[in-house]
């Protein structure tokens, strides 16, 4: 893009408060961006910030030429006077490369429609399966967790690609029977080693969306990353797992890259 | 209203071609709606209508402000040059009673935020249960169809009453095994008394959305109205089903009224 027609992506990341994990997700996507050449805009706000400057923020890379994509990085501070839910619908459905705005929500759930983004961890997770030739049409797929950053959409794409897809919640009463059912089950719980080995079906394919962070006093860190599903027990029953970390985390940064780089596209009309 | 505030609701109707299942459509909504006080207004253009007529209406109708509800009657004519998704993309979202646009999906996708309206059909379905006592928290709930209208707002409005939500579609590799894990069975097929007996957990409720018009030589007009459920083989399974025709049918008009009062309830924040 930047030797053809001399126009070089750029995405603006909103970040507000001090919470450590937050701001080390938006180093490594800001390092991300720069190892492929997207132009990364950042603008920190304090925890205290008003809900006016964060609307400013958000309307100054909406309007920015130079970005192409604007993300508000999630979770907000639990503030009273933030409204996260009106600070998504805030960023511009066009420059919207998390895919959370409700419009774009909207297109993913209707056939016939086209979001203008999907979001970066549900693409991830159909990228991994497409690349690798698992057949998803017709397929059972058993989506536990129904967050509106992960298993919400990825329940959305899943059905797109034809899949019959059931979603688990914490209202659901027997959640083993569902996911016993499952060709294909994706975790998207946040608790640690939850789902066991008889949980699955033999021959099921696990994607393992949670990244929970766990003490380990073998670690220098003190802490480390495990998934959802007990790895040691799913490896024997599944035919393919994906581990965490390593496994769909890296591709979803990557993802948020690639709507970057079709935000910058569509503005430019540039194939 | 009318006696507290002086206001009377409005809902614009907007019907393009001459289908007579959609005139007669037309003619009952507006009926329902005299019958309650709310005054329909309504404009008919041709099949052969351009896209910027068609735009222009909803425009009107859209700025008027004695106007609170906006539809436009579907489906449009199979013309090349109407493209139904734009056209209701263009319905003002807070007019949106007929909650098909992407902004109002997305948002009944979401937990945490509020649809302005909820596609009829769904609503009718979820009060029928709701006022009849029927649990919806926790339960099976199997969708058979995914249409834009019915089945898709069906299955996400059933998630957001925390049904663990299954949704069965052409694709689906075995629907009848789907189906008999069903507490609540949804049906939003258009092929009559395709769900037998067998497709039927016993004492499972049934949801019939279907409306296929069949031959009947005994019929004055020869033909009638049966369903997507096969009702004399299911009333001996189930706990309770829904008749069609008088099932879900008359509840839809009443909820598209309902949308209207309220969205007119919201312009002049009327309690």
């Amino acid at each position: 893009m930047k030797n053809t027609i001399g126009k070089t992506p750029g995405l603006g990341v909103i970040l507000v408060g001090g919470r450590r994990d937050s701001q080390s997700f938006v180093r490594i996507k800001m390092k991300a961006c720069m190892k492929v050449g997207i132009v990364p805009f950042t603008v920190e706000l304090p925890e205290d910030c008003s809900e006016a400057e964060l609307f400013d923020a958000v309307s100054s890379f909406n309007e920015n030429p130079l970005i192409h994509g604007v993300i508000v990085q999630l979770p907000l501070p639990k503030a009273q006077h933030l409204d996260e839910e009106k600070i998504i619908s805030y960023v511009s459905p066009e420059k919207d490369v998390d895919g959370f705005h409700p419009t774009n929500v909207g297109n993913l759930a209707m056939q016939g429609r086209e979001p203008s983004f999907i979001p970066c961890a549900s693409k991830s997770c159909i990228e991994l399966l497409l690349r690798n030739d698992v057949e998803i049409k017709g397929k059972n797929v058993v989506v536990v967790g129904r967050s509106k950053l992960v298993g919400l959409p990825t329940s959305l794409l899943m059905q797109r690609h034809h899949a019959t897809v059931t979603t688990v919640h914490a209202f659901t009463g027997n959640p083993k029977q569902v996911t016993r059912g499952a060709d294909i089950l994706v975790s998207d719980i946040g608790v640690p080693n939850m789902i066991r080995g008889h949980w699955l079906n033999p021959g099921v394919i696990v994607v393992d969306m949670g990244a929970n962070s766990v003490e380990d006093t073998d670690s220098l860190k003190g802490q480390r990353l495990i998934g959802d599903v007990c790895y040691d027990a799913a490896i024997v029953k599944a035919s393919a797992i994906t581990p965490v970390p390593g496994g769909v985390g890296p591709i979803t940064i990557s993802m948020l890259l690639s709507n970057t780089l079709d935000a910058a596209k569509r503005t430019y009309r540039h194939t």
